[in-house]
């Protein structure tokens, strides 16, 4: 009799193989796969299933090709999640509205982490960040700092997966909420209001109260949420 | 002179091109892709190229290729999530509590969410799981019935965003704390206290009381939290 063959593709094959080694440990961030070449000797499978296998995991972002040097597993994965999820955010048709509502619940729970965890370090970090926000004048330059601010809370939550996702999201908001650049403009004239958010924020943070900090950071995304469901 | 050649690969160019025609409507959900002929003649591109592509796009959980059929664009995407996360998981070496951190505030912020919007129809349908789970003496059962009511509450949310990223977790959750399944026995001994958790958790969001929604919620992922970080 014969047993029915199990459908699982050939490059789902190479993938799961190459998804084992990262889990034991053999492939870390960084490391080289093997050539092309080798991986058809070592997993007797066609050149093209290998191609489609390591093409599938460049766009999930987990190994990168650079040009005649090969292909290597990613070091960095601040993007790994943006296709995917900005593929389902098309397909969904999922408004900006759903996102802001997201951003607000990861950020406000991230800054009640950074609250509870952030060192001295971090500590410093972030009032100068604060300072250069106070002390320039250039609005654009000030949308940078402003991100940079965000961006830093949700890594001194001290948790790696809840800072690719908030990071990820973020991206998808600057992406989908295109409009929201004439949001500097509004900016501008709330400059004032912006800074003591941001001040009141890093002062819970500082004081490691976690319940004014996830209060402050609530209260200013209801404010600049606001400004972006204009557009 | 020569203008420098960018270095987009052909299959990215591909991806792009069935991505625009999601964000204008063009494709849709369940939809039929074109033939992997008709692909090569339309973009022009080597049959090599299009096969990568369509594998990229299959990895990332946009397309599902039915056997003889051809392929098509999902009409559900509960798992495309899945693998990216599971990758940086494995590569950033995150730990479960990291993954128990964000469901917690996931869960806390779709309670609060689903109080304020719940429909009186998905209301008679949060309360008849309750009562199924009260009525179910098999544990296993029971263990499922509680998987349910929490992924209602995410649905109920109203916030497809939020539903999908916190069912991808959920299955991270399941696949990395497997020795979980020892909570059913902890569970058991427990039986009372979860319930009236649950019904703690009902109640709030019948009298669409977000504060007590989010209160409730995040009191029963403190007990249970507990138990998973034992293993």
């Amino acid at each position: 009799m014969f047993s029915p063959i199990k459908n699982i593709k050939v490059y789902e094959q190479v993938i799961e193989q190459i998804k084992e080694m990262i889990d034991k440990g053999t492939l870390k961030k960084g490391d080289k796969l093997p050539s092309e070449r080798d991986l058809v000797e070592q997993l007797q499978v066609s050149r093209a299933s290998i191609r489609e296998a390591l093409r599938a995991l460049e766009v999930i972002g987990l190994i990168e090709c650079r040009q005649g040097e090969g292909n290597f597993i990613k070091s960095s994965f601040q993007d790994n999640l943006f296709e995917p999820l900005s593929i389902m955010f098309m397909l969904e048709g999922i408004n900006s509205e759903e996102i802001l509502e997201l951003r607000k619940i990861l950020e406000v729970g991230a800054s009640g982490l950074a609250a509870k965890r952030i060192t001295k370090e971090q500590l410093m970090e972030l009032k100068e960040i604060i300072k250069r926000f106070e002390d320039c004048e250039d609005e654009e330059v000030n949308v940078t700092i402003d991100k940079e601010f965000h961006y830093k809370i949700a890594e001194y939550s001290g948790n790696a997966l809840i800072f690719n996702i908030l990071r990820t999201v973020s991206i998808l908001v600057d992406d989908f909420i295109k409009d929201a650049r004439k949001l500097i403009i509004v900016q501008k004239e709330n400059r004032e209001v912006l800074f003591s958010q941001h001040k009141e924020i890093y002062v819970a943070i500082e004081l490691h109260n976690s319940v004014a900090a996830r209060r402050a950071m609530r209260e200013h995304l209801d404010y600049t949420n606001k400004y972006s469901k204009m557009f």
